[in-house]
């Protein structure tokens, strides 16, 4: 491929990391995470910030994607520096040093059935 | 963050919002909001108007989202100029004086189900 | 507004009528529809092409959308030229002689369940 | 119409084939599709290549569009050069040498109910 796939900026409007044990239903668990695609031959550098109604935002929370792999993230697993507090909302801003592609997925389970929910994230390309 | 996330005028193209005690099915209750960002570092002022298939458009309605922060906004408590009347469809133009991201939500309940769906609103940016 | 909202063609991928009585399970039955918002000051003139896996197209559709209205169409009220197949995967191309927003609905019923399943449409704007 | 409809390339971020009376539930099956559309009055020939969490990419996997018409593909039926790895996340990049639209759908089924959920894929356009 010769042209960069994807691009440098991506905003996902919808998270929510349920506490354990807690959520709109007890038997219902949610699994949140980012589906991420770097194309290129070389790694990509990406940072996370995520922002909230009440508070300062959350981050960087920085990871590296391999050349020409995915990456699935979940949510409850950033850590540093801080864990994303549950049972909150929070809008993510994905900024990469190179052009990748974002989708969010989320896994709600309650009882024998399951469903996988994806958004597209927004492609934030600065106009040109 | 270098340059401003997201843009200046967001459409919803679905939004309804149920009379009480009434719906597609009397269990069911329907919560449309929006998830709002602004990740700058001074205030956006957004107005929404909402338009109908048989009617003029309502609005519009005024609201500040606070530097930084992310905003839930509920169609139905929007209230002036005028409620937006429920059994109807409408669909929304979100126009801001500054770059945010927007995106539908609603959640659908019932009995002891809950479902979250999200839809990406359109981003109507100005062809460059 | 002083830009108008949206663009002059879009692209929903995946359409699909039931047989009366037919479908994935007898008891579910689905209401395909475009949800079309017209927020200028004049009537939009609007045509849509139905694309089909094993045959030439349909159309065009024509139909109007009032200034500052939205209007929402029915795919099986499509009779002129032709109607639409049932039973039948079909692409549609929305193509407007003014500015417009498209959105994708499914209303899908089975028993005492009704589910509003909303996608967004591809807004094929032209390159700049 | 005058311009071509659609884009070059495309990106589906989240495609899982299940393993046969495997998945996450035994009673639901998934069937993972692409629907295409080449609204052209020429053949659109299309490559998909498959991208992986931890081992190189599949494909390309090469196929061709009729002018004028759709196409429904199920990712497992992509054989050549190597089928896709089953019970394993994959994202698609979808490159024509003519301007496409693409759109994911999957197809969920447990027991009586049906459910189409459909996904719009990234329409990856170069920056102007």
């Amino acid at each position: 491929m010769s042209k960069p796939v994807g691009c440098k900026r991506w905003v996902i409007a919808e998270g929510f990391i349920p506490a354990a044990g807690h959520g709109p239903a007890p038997e219902m668990r949610s699994h949140e995470a980012l589906s991420l695609l770097n194309a290129a031959e070389h790694e990509a550098n990406v940072e996370i910030t995520a922002y909230f109604s009440d508070r300062e935002p959350a981050g960087p929370y920085r990871f590296t994607i391999p050349p020409r792999r995915t990456l699935r993230l979940r949510f409850n697993d950033l850590t540093i520096p801080e864990p994303i507090p549950t049972s909150t909302e929070f809008t993510s801003v994905v900024e990469s040093d190179t052009h990748i592609v974002v989708q969010h997925t989320r896994l709600v389970s309650r009882q024998a059935e399951y469903a996988l929910m994806t958004t597209p994230a927004y492609p934030d390309r600065p106009a040109s």
